[in-house]
């Protein structure tokens, strides 16, 4: 029962696991007691923080440990911003950061800041020519993630962190997704980082201070971890998170190889295995266990339960799978398809027979999906009419894009195609379909309900 | 070596060993995801959320899971002042309230709040009357822990509640010493509490928030945990906590009279093993496991030195021990002496052995140090002037007192001994010094450096 889910959380890595066990005799005391107890606790809270420090490469008096990633972003969005509030109240992000600081920006923006969103390229990187434009005097912080967490596009960050050193801003770095594959090179200022995203524990957080950095940490005063995360410390899981990203980082390369290896043959694959596809993300520069397509005239909750009962865990940033029914915001900003959208992360470890058998499960599943929902196999070639409307109000992703697809063929060339649509991924997924089907777009105009999306046949 | 401070922390209670051993394998997951190991992981956290809502009396769905006890404090004070913003910024809290909940206090005046401290009696207990007089028509929220982590001492949540429901304030209760002896009685309106100090794992605390109460949460947003907690479920742990609370619930009644017993010991022998010595907190309404007492002419670092290398873990309030080098706020607003203190936590299971070889080990100890100091084992006998001054500027607790102690023989009946001294415990000490030998505090008069304390002999 493969699970192919590892960018949402990884099993227990066995270094984790035995270092917890080890761990929760020796380190359930509180470090700041000067007993025996309260003293073994404290060695191994600062041999994990030595070790951690080493794998981030940073001193070991600029890492504190949090309970979470996203308290890590958190509280180090929360840190700098006030450490700067002489400097301003502006915040950079790239469009596909995290949910955890576009969150962070919102608070911002909620108390009376200002955020500035660098749009990414069709790959989901952000130029870093655009990211230093963004860059302001009153600018106080920048973040930028190491790697996107839904396509696997690594971020220029060495080059907007020199950037930055150069604007006098400094650059936070999300790194919850590469950390385990390596330090992040360049001159960053701060970095945040997850645990259970590599195979340690949940509860365990990074959050790098470089030292010089301006940093007021908010929030009630707390002693511990340099008052940059209140509550008692989770020595047992410390030590497993800290021994563990040691255990993944040695085997980085030969297993980042190994994985780089599968994912592009899903890659390749995939598009000639299943029509309509359009795989996303940069097929280079990109995390080498991660890769995401999507699949028109699907929905993204169909295909994960089909998936799902094939015996495959994936994810999807298609909105049907989503309570806020709104698409992926990193799709979004990508300005690719969001439907039918299936991200394959690999654990560790993955066996190449698992991967073939997903390849051969795929096609059978996608079919599937799209015969339920009356997918166009084919258009037709009748052109009958040299306008026409398709009524989708009230119907959720991928219809809106299936009654198009059914209809294009009875317009003649050069004509349209008017999609009424109240879905809000209709928005993302009708373009986007123009894109992959050689039609253009027209525009989206003003509807009594929804809007209305014009499409105009080409071929 | 026994291994007296469980109020600090526990070590880890084996049911939860067991359960966070048994669901590191099942608890990892994201419980948001679709796929089975998301659901194992929902059902899982579920679980935990029904087991310690009964522990606490409350639903599962007023409960959420924070990262720590201190978190649980920082959380629900921040989301339930700004829940009745409208109504006012002011908060009650009594002046013995663990750290977590002052630093909040003291962080909501900072933001231009103000927060009344009730104080309370010697033994450490706030009078009800006194809670409920403090409210006004702008409280927002009043703060009571359930018994006291320093002295024992419990608190009357039940009354305070009722006061605080008839003035409409929601009370919040710090129930972090006394949960693991069974539910908090009375009909409060928040609850916070930390698994490490009944033997679950670090990393876990519990916020609750009862159905109706207005609040709502700070900080960026999260869908995790109803909002009130951010970040990635700690499950296996959070599993363990919800074991163990039920675990050690269940032991209470039975192990609650054993250790009873025992602390009883320490309460009724100590004062007869060791020359001035004052214990303190409440001797009925109190913690079944938890005795404290204060030495004069001692400094708690060295006592908890020599305690330790006997074999004791034991933990003290005396500012001797303190990165701050101000004595314990409890000890101060009790108004009891706060030098040589000891806090005794007994563990649950704790055999009546250590404890004998405790209070044999006791006396030779506090001597010893006694020793060292040149605490004066006796006052001297002859009067030779009517007025002293002792100049005891930068001498660090516990000597100031023994400075006093060596000379009050040397004035007569109704002279009068002044002590310069600049160590904040002294304002403390020397008063609560004149109480336990009979002798009258005059009071404190300005001084160049520091303060001088007038002493008059009365016996």
């Amino acid at each position: 029962m493969p699970y192919f889910d590892v960018a949402s959380s990884a099993p227990l890595h066995p270094v984790a696991r035995q270092a917890l066990q080890a761990s929760l005799d020796e380190g359930w005391a509180d470090p700041a007691r000067l007993y025996r107890e309260g003293r073994r606790a404290r060695l191994l809270l600062d041999a994990a923080r030595e070790a951690a420090a080493d794998a981030v490469g940073c001193r070991p008096d600029e890492l504190s440990f949090t309970s979470s990633g996203t308290r890590s972003v958190h509280s180090g969005i929360a840190g700098a911003l006030a450490g700067r509030r002489r400097v301003g109240r502006h915040l950079v992000v790239s469009a596909v950061e995290h949910s955890s600081v576009l969150h962070a920006a919102a608070a911002l923006e909620a108390d009376g800041g200002t955020v500035t969103e660098v749009p990414v390229d069709r790959a989901g990187a952000v130029p870093s020519a655009s990211y230093a434009a963004a860059l302001r005097p009153d600018t106080a912080l920048a973040c930028l993630q190491s790697a996107n967490h839904e396509v696997g596009t690594e971020q220029p960050v060495a080059d907007v962190a020199s950037a930055c050193r150069a604007a006098g801003v400094p650059l936070l770095v999300d790194a919850a997704q590469s950390l385990p594959w390596g330090r992040v090179g360049g001159e960053w200022s701060l970095l945040a980082a997850s645990a259970h995203k590599w195979g340690g524990p949940a509860g365990v957080g990074l959050l790098v201070v470089r030292k010089g950095v301006r940093f007021a940490p908010q929030g009630p005063a707390d002693e511990r971890e340099s008052g940059r995360a209140p509550g008692f410390e989770n020595i047992p899981a410390v030590v497993a998170a800290a021994a563990s990203l040691r255990a993944v980082q040695a085997e980085a390369a030969e297993e980042g190889a190994r994985l780089r290896e599968l994912t592009e043959r899903i890659r390749a694959r995939v598009p000639g295995l299943v029509p309509d596809v359009e795989v996303v993300g940069d097929p280079v520069r990109r995390l080498p266990h991660l890769v995401t397509f999507s699949c028109l005239y699907v929905d993204g909750e169909t295909v994960l339960h089909e998936l799902d009962r094939a015996g495959f865990s994936v994810s999807s940033g298609s909105s049907c799978t989503s309570s806020t029914l709104t698409p992926s915001h990193v799709l979004k900003a990508m300005g690719v398809l969001s439907e039918g959208n299936v991200r394959v992360s690999l654990p560790r470890g993955t066996q190449e027979a698992d991967v073939e058998r997903f390849l051969d499960v795929l096609p059978g599943v996608v079919a599937g999906v799209r015969e339920q929902l009356g997918a166009p196999e084919a258009p037709t070639s009748g052109a009958e009419s040299a306008s026409l409307v398709v009524d989708a109000l009230g119907k959720r992703c991928p219809l809106p894009v299936i009654e198009l697809a059914k209809v294009i063929g009875d317009v003649p060339v050069g004509g349209t195609v008017t999609v009424l649509a109240d879905d809000e991924a209709a928005r993302l997924d009708i373009p986007a379909w123009c894109q992959m089907r050689g039609q253009e777009y027209v525009g989206e105009e003003p509807a009594d309900h929804g809007a209305a999306y014009v499409v105009r046949r080409s071929s």
